[in-house]
């Protein structure tokens, strides 16, 4: 309907995760009543982004410098590495503030129907960080999927031979769920991980 | 979080409606994993949608050329004007194909808060084009908000001296609505404008 250019828009806005497209149209409306405040803005902002913004690598963060900044960063513990599948997971755990070590970035998961593979993953070049620096411990912090399980098995496999400790986050009741609306997977895994409780763990609790 | 250039990308996104913080997050590095494919075509298509979509000085639509396709269209019946709010309101008028008179879109409603007055709805253009030609009804299809039906009323009561036929738009159960899901305003609506069934009506049904 209307115009070529718009048409163009709103169904380039409608492949962005989380837009379908009706909200594609809104979004798209919303940028041409705001054609000069917003809309200028947000296309300088895609120009910059894919000026300045690059993949790391080492870990596959992404940042304006290569190291990127958490690589480049003394002060973070170079004998620990997290491995996640995104950058977005990476950022999950930063704003969680609860680690002081390394990443590796998958990019994504194992995949024969996607043709992803182990190289597509950078697996070679984390196996090779684990193997030349003082690593002692590398945490596969994946998504609790059949594909992330996959790919944290595989890499958990690769990884067998080093003197690393390998880890996987621990399933369970997530903090202020209730049983009766958890799954069937969720409740066997805090079930069968279940532990004694103790005064400390009762008083935290 | 990384860079000031992906935060900006970031926060401008978010402001999209339908996007939220997450998925603002989601959209920005889905864009940067296809820099090479999605982002420069995203970013182009918003430098021509800016330059070429232009809003249309007779009705208030988005096309290309002004007067738009709609009202250069000379099979279009120019005696019957449809005022909606937005343009989207417009395109799903026009995908249901069930109109084929003109337009007048108001941008908005009528709202003390935001400062919208009858001059920013350009209320009095529609004035004009309704004393102007030879125009035979006006069909108000606004949302059946609050916000919608008291910009109604006072388009019919500034149109209560012309000669043109005002109507709205019906309220009732939706097509394939279901009576225990509608509100009680709905279900008052449909209750109130009930109609004699005759075998008309039951074979259309």
């Amino acid at each position: 309907m209307a115009t070529r250019a718009l048409d163009e828009l709103i169904q380039l806005l409608a492949r962005l995760p989380g837009l379908g497209p009706r909200s594609a149209r809104r979004a798209a409306l919303h940028l041409l009543k705001q054609r000069e405040t917003l809309l200028p803005r947000l296309a300088a902002a895609l120009a910059n982004a894919a000026r300045e913004v690059r993949k790391c690598g080492v870990c596959g963060n992404l940042d304006a410098a290569d190291p990127c900044w958490i690589c480049a960063d003394p002060e973070r513990d170079a004998a620990l590495i997290c491995v996640v599948e995104e950058v977005d997971d990476l950022w999950a755990l930063e704003r969680a503030s609860l680690y002081n070590g390394r990443y590796h970035v998958l990019g994504g998961t194992l995949s024969a129907l996607d043709g992803q593979g182990p190289e597509d993953l950078g697996i070679d070049r984390l196996l090779q960080r684990v193997e030349g620096a003082g690593v002692s411990e590398v945490i596969l912090a994946t998504s609790a999927t059949v594909e992330g399980q996959t790919t944290a098995h595989y890499i958990a496999e690769r990884l067998a031979g080093s003197s690393a400790a390998v880890t996987l986050l621990a399933h369970g009741v997530p903090i202020g769920g209730e049983l009766n609306y958890l799954d069937d997977g969720t409740l066997g895994a805090a079930f069968r991980a279940r532990r004694p409780m103790d005064a400390g763990t009762a008083e935290r609790a």
